[in-house]
């Protein structure tokens, strides 16, 4: 019973088997002059246009990188300037803005970063707005188009008064991928970054995608592999495993997208109906249709969560990375969660392994052993 | 009949099989607090400690990359300063040199960089110097412990006067590694760059090893994988892959080194008895055991590797990298090959898909094509 889909997902059986003859007979390097290697190639640069064409883009237009982390560093590096971000995002934009002049705009007791809130805090020097399409522990969707917007128009502002100063939208996708239309020109973004690990594809595979008017910095120097831009022996097994979990997604976005709202919300309503002090964090209408963040006030999560694994249970209490740090989540301190709530949170995310009987279960359990809990501390 | 074993090889099977858990089953996020995690986490920790222990160092000095590209240019981001280097390395090494004040120390006519000439590049500003293990074009083996020597001097210099100027030796031994002994200790290096993907491990993953006196600096922000360096959820199938990748290829080392030079003195000598002016190149002692570098004068060598192409003989042209932008090896310029004789160069690199059935055979489909060739150009 897996509910940390947002932490990682299992590859695709799908996908292995896209992968599996790039691991062994066709390892050819794709820079060699001869056929097979020219085969390997022309696979590699095919995933590249399925990869573009499910954002709606070119193939071209992607650099391919070692995962989300390494994109984000890729955009803040390339741009840089002032850049405006939010106090909620992950921590591989919030580390990659503080190299640079920055802002991090305040999200509200939501989880939202406003369009206004971002139109506020844009300087004449602002540069780059990163804003991640849907944020990764509460599953509030951020309101991107509207974001858009607002740069758009600072961008025409500029213009109509001789500054050429740039400013470009970056927005990381990795958490909304399989359930959120992620097509570039709708979302009205410059630059986007996505995580095949995010969507039952390789770990440590991801890519940055770039409209043709932003000019990418190299930040890893050699062979001249993607532009020159990220040098180094493409990942082929990687790029065509991608490309299959992405076609995957899209083809069942739709369907898994109902199907895991469906199961959340019934999951929603089992803990608020057995435990009415419970205290549910993210937009009740703009979320990921399979992230659950529940907090019961005053039990140690930690706590929580260690008697559900004994029963099998996989839950989250916060974003993976601070996890394991011990540290309260920076999200949950941002949307102002009080300490003795924020403490007690749960983040559940389904997904592919989710199914209605694991899901009515997984309720039993937690209400059981939440229940039980609540005993142990009133009996001090 | 696959003669490029330097530019990719395939993965072993055995390597495959070591991997495959970590895609589907154990695909936890290895920063997940449960149990599950922790089991993945550990496998993690266990699969570095065997690559630390293949070159004589502890698992947690290692930072994990994508490749030796990545790893190259991490340890010249980290160290900068004045860069002394070879004019024969790889386009990483030398594009990530011109980041920084550098001097390009010149090989000898068999590629070798002596510790002399390196030692008379040394300013009182250098801070690193990086040559490779072995030459991936030419197979020629470079003298790294006489290199250390002199950077040990130099430091020992330098404190004697007072200066507390660093000074350290990089080498990437992505090219040794299958056939040589990378021990850090007895090479007397300070980092050590290796590629998994040279030596049947998975493409797109590699380290960099730095002695616990060397201080690199992140150049990916986020989530503080990686002891801060590099961050981004870590690549599990991958680091057991490379693994098991080095346990192999410590166990057989001897035996294939031995194997390999054996196969390669055989086509060697059956290619310059049939064709006395080719010029080989290259060390002739100290030279990777499946390396061989033989140019045929006033021949175009791209005619020849797709006649050979066409008879299922697979060779290179130079480097993978390189081959492809259809420009002169920097290499073959650097050892001074006349036009006339570099432009008619191929390079072999023997691996585990050689054996003597094939090598046999290849000696002959190259004298063939080779002299069909030769008629050619003569009846013009």
């Amino acid at each position: 019973m897996y509910l940390d889909h947002a932490a990682a997902t299992p590859m695709d059986p799908k996908v292995l088997v896209a992968m599996q003859p790039y691991f062994t007979d066709d390892f050819y390097n794709p820079s060699a002059p001869y056929a097979p290697a020219i085969v390997v190639r022309r696979a590699y640069e095919a995933a590249k246009d399925s990869l573009g064409h499910a954002i709606g883009a070119k193939g071209e237009e992607i650099v391919m990188t070692a995962g989300a982390t390494e994109s984000v560093n890729l955009a803040f590096n390339s741009i840089g300037g002032h850049v405006v971000t939010g106090n909620v995002e992950h921590h591989a934009v919030l580390e990659a803005a503080k190299l640079f002049e920055h802002t991090f705009v305040e999200a509200d007791p939501r989880g939202m970063v406003t369009a206004d809130s971002v139109k506020a805090a844009i300087t004449p020097e602002t540069r780059l707005v990163s804003i991640a399409l849907a944020n990764n522990e509460l599953g509030t969707i951020q309101p991107i188009r509207d974001i858009a917007e607002v740069v758009r128009k600072e961008r025409e502002a500029r213009l109509g008064r001789g500054d050429h100063t740039p400013i470009y939208l970056h927005s990381d996708a990795s958490q909304g991928v399989g359930q959120l239309d992620v097509n570039v020109a709708r979302l009205g973004v410059d630059l986007l970054t996505l995580n095949a690990a995010k969507v039952y594809g390789p770990k440590q595979v991801g890519l940055l995608w770039s409209a043709s008017h932003v000019e990418l910095k190299p930040q890893v120097r050699g062979g001249g592999q993607e532009r020159g831009i990220r040098s180094g022996t493409e990942n082929v097994a990687g790029a065509v495993g991608f490309a299959k979990a992405m076609e995957l997604a899209s083809e069942h976005r739709r369907y898994e997208s109902d199907r895991l709202s469906k199961l959340r919300d019934s999951l929603e309503l089992k803990l608020t109906n057995a435990f009415p002090d419970a205290v549910l964090s993210g937009h009740r209408k703009h979320r990921l249709a399979g992230h659950l963040h529940i907090s019961f006030p005053n039990l140690d999560a930690e706590r929580v969560l260690f008697a559900l694994e004994s029963r099998n249970v996989l839950v989250a209490t916060g974003s993976a990375c601070a996890a394991n740090k011990g540290t309260r989540s920076h999200v949950l301190t941002a949307i102002g969660l009080a300490p003795e709530v924020a403490d007690g949170s749960l983040r559940m995310t389904l997904g592919h392994l989710s199914n209605d009987e694991n899901i009515a279960k997984v309720a039993e359990i937690i209400i059981e052993e939440v229940t039980r809990e609540y005993e142990r501390v009133r009996a001090r």
